[in-house]
């Protein structure tokens, strides 16, 4: 899929410009001046690897990349190209999943790399927070809270190339969101540079600030289209001692929504993760997967795959145990596997985290990242085959997931027999629609945790609310009137 | 203090709007016929109560005062004052501390009382979540999750008039914020009316959700702004059990912040208060407060207040008299008591919340609800009164509040032998500006709490930084660019 460029014309959306004209030579001069050979690259090789996202759906160009190693030559960086409307696509571990950080087509986008402000600032271990400037690859920011017994809590499949600025621009989730929250949560202070040129200082953590609208909440999770975040105050907790993992058989969502509760009241605050499977997906993983076993001896239609983490393996494991035992009597549950020591626990999880691998394998399939109240989940799951099935006959619905967050993986594959590629290409489009459609009906989000970028910017103006729409294209208006940052994503 | 009219021009601050004309007889009579006589009053008897802020600072006219019973009534009333350019002033029980909900001077703005809309639409006792309308009293709400053996977490002095609207539009604290953090972070939902008559439903409580900017948060603290909430969906937690209270005597703002550390790690989750009061504030409410008793046989240069809340009172009782003991063997501290009946918890409050009243009592001071990081407060303390007296020479400085939330009332208080009113009126305000500019370099919060109103603009304009202002001023004039809802407010 190719961006479409501007064709150098100014179309306005809502009441901001949506720029393409080329650079001037003497912007790109001046851009070379400030960053250096380090930091200004024009080479097409160079340049190569963060043009195309990392699924490789979209492909970009750009008329630079700009590589700064300080919030000040950002900020230098914006106002030379706001002083001619040239627009930025900022850029962190280009691990997104939408598209977010891909420039368009039109060669006239200067892209701004990150990954240069590579410095952790600060760490204090008393207070818990450590300021980390937005290049920080999340897997290092890991090491760097361990190395004074701090935990920052929260982690994904992309910990090795995702960045701190990055994390925070698309409000990252993860499968600790159901204890710790999103990135949101995490962020005590945030950097960013405004598309005026302006610095926005907001790293100290106040616990309590009431001086008007929240910016910290604001750029987080903007995708870059209302500041560019440069570095961020993030809060660690204690490293845990232990952990209890426990994979549950079940008969349906509304029994994994059941235990969830009682888990809640037993567990407390220890419920770290609350995943479900279907057996449908676990089927395919231990088809498909090498090295990977059944937990338990009966296969249920549903499982759910249960953590808890804490300083104590005993203070864990007793309450566990008995909420457990007490669903088992109740007929909640089927069966229980727990796990016995560490490698039980990560054979647990490597189902779980084997699931789109197999089901890739078993063929083309739509996927969608999708969000309804977590009361709500049980009966999207349980609805939304038959209304796809009565559009389009024969598809095969699969949701796993994060039942906790009420954020669900909703994987459509075509009917059986035909040229699942063809289909798609031709069915595709409306039956996302139909999926994003219901979950709408049902108050959600069509995006959990993934963001709009290009992928879903236009079916997001399609069914968002108009009242919802208006605020954000107001948002964006009042903040970069001149729509300069990140053009063509979210909103733009 | 009276607010000034703008006198029937229109002035511009940033791209919005400062609007200033009477609305039209044709404009009050559709609002008149759109809510029927007890929604529309034009009677001076019935809208003065409501025209002066509870601590009678602030006085103001309306041309009308307004009260619907739905959000679509509010909607209507929207666009029929956005159609000719009226200004709104939205008021929830009338008890905010900055004269946010009183109109101006003259006599051209609409008053819009939301507490008519005060129904509780639902409560889900399994999702632990309320949905409840902007007019409902928090107490009232307090009961209702009470009811379903459910607590709402925050609670303020006000909680009798205080509604759920004005609780959401300034980010309302408390006492529990240590725990349960400010209002927004109670809100999983929230439904306005924006400026341009558009209903804006974000009920639907998604803890994950990436479609671009947070309208929640950015609703959130507002002040009615940006948006008008009509109503909230709040989470609820289980109602505790059982709590334990401390008082502990020790020598300085440093060893609180080093006892506040040790409960981090000793209690963890169920330490939901700690509050610092000096040795002068406790003599004031002795000297003053009928039926008040020294908790400690020795006097401290300054008390802690220790709160703690969970299902168990063992379980909450046990690790706090062990921090504690280890703490007075490390002679952190200097003494404790420990309340040993409900009675004496109240008792030991009582103290905590009386020091504003007993400091009114030893005459006139200047308060200031200021945050700085947490890390820093011990030196803000330490540092303030020697700057103060430096430019202000014999005032007298008081610090006492919420230390675990970096958020302290600091009241100074004039010289001794002067007429401190007089002495106020003279210097108060350069007074005010030396402990907010303190604040500043500190990274502080001149408003922790209590929002900017009217009592904060001013000079909020003058020490914020340019890029927060410009942001703040981007976000009205992005949402509002008319200027319709609450001008002169927050930086209108």
């Amino acid at each position: 899929m190719l961006s479409t460029p501007t064709g150098g014309r100014t179309a306005f959306f809502g009441k901001y410009a949506q720029v393409s004209h080329p650079p001037s030579p003497r912007l790109l001069q001046a851009l070379a001046d400030l960053l250096g050979p380090k930091g200004f690259s024009v080479d097409a090789d160079a340049m190569a690897p963060w043009l195309t996202d990392w699924r490789g759906k979209y492909h970009g160009q750009a008329a630079a990349m700009l590589s700064p190693v300080s919030t000040d030559e950002v900020a230098e960086i914006v106002r030379l190209c706001a002083a001619e409307g040239a627009a930025i696509v900022p850029q962190g571990g280009n691990s997104g999943m939408v598209g977010g950080a891909t420039p368009d087509a039109s060669g006239h986008q200067l892209l701004l790399s990150l990954r240069r402000m590579n410095r952790i600032r600060s760490i204090d271990a008393a207070a818990r927070t450590a300021v980390a400037e937005a290049g920080v690859v999340l897997e290092n920011f890991h090491h760097a809270a361990l190395d004074v017994g701090l935990r920052f809590p929260l982690t994904l499949g992309g910990k090795g190339s995702a960045t701190i600025g990055g994390l925070v621009s698309t409000n990252a989730g993860g499968t600790q969101v159901l204890r710790h929250g999103t990135m949101r949560a995490l962020v005590a202070g945030i950097e960013a540079v405004l598309p005026e040129g302006s610095i926005f200082d907001g790293l100290a953590p106040l616990k309590k600030d009431n001086r008007g609208y929240d910016l910290r909440h604001l750029l987080c999770g903007a995708e870059g289209t209302l500041g560019i975040v440069t570095a961020a105050c993030l809060h660690l907790i204690p490293a845990n001692a232990a952990r209890q993992t426990a994979w549950v058989g079940l008969k349906s969502p509304e029994a994994a929504l059941a235990l969830l509760r009682k888990l809640d009241d037993g567990v407390g605050d220890a419920l770290e993760g609350f995943e479900i499977v279907p057996k449908s997906s676990l089927d395919a993983v231990l088809r498909h997967i090498p090295q990977t076993r059944a937990p338990l001896a009966n296969p249920a239609p549903w499982n759910a795959l249960i953590e808890l983490a804490g300083d104590d393996e005993g203070a864990l494991a007793v309450p566990l145990e008995a909420t457990l035992a007490a669903a088992l009597d109740a007929g909640l549950i089927d069966d229980v596997a727990l796990a016995k020591n560490e490698r039980e626990s990560e054979d647990f999880w490597k189902l779980r985290d084997s699931i789109s691998e197999a089901e890739r394998a078993e063929g083309p399939a739509l996927q969608h990242d999708v969000s309804v109240p977590v009361d709500l989940m049980p009966r999207f799951i349980a609805d939304n085959p038959a209304r796809l099935a009565a559009e389009f006959p024969g598809v095969r619905t699969t949701s796993f997931g994060h039942l906790g967050d009420g954020n669900i993986h909703h994987h459509v594959q075509p009917p059986a027999g035909v040229d699942g590629q063809a289909w798609l290409a031709q069915h595709g489009a409306a039956l996302s629609r139909a999926v994003y459609s219901h979950v709408i009906e049902l108050g959600g989000s069509i995006s959990a945790e993934h963001g709009i970028g290009q992928m879903k910017r236009d079916i997001l103006a399609e069914l968002d609310s108009p009242a919802r729409l208006h605020a954000l294209r107001a948002v964006k208006a009042g903040l970069d009137p001149a729509g300069l940052f990140n053009p063509g994503k979210l909103i733009g």
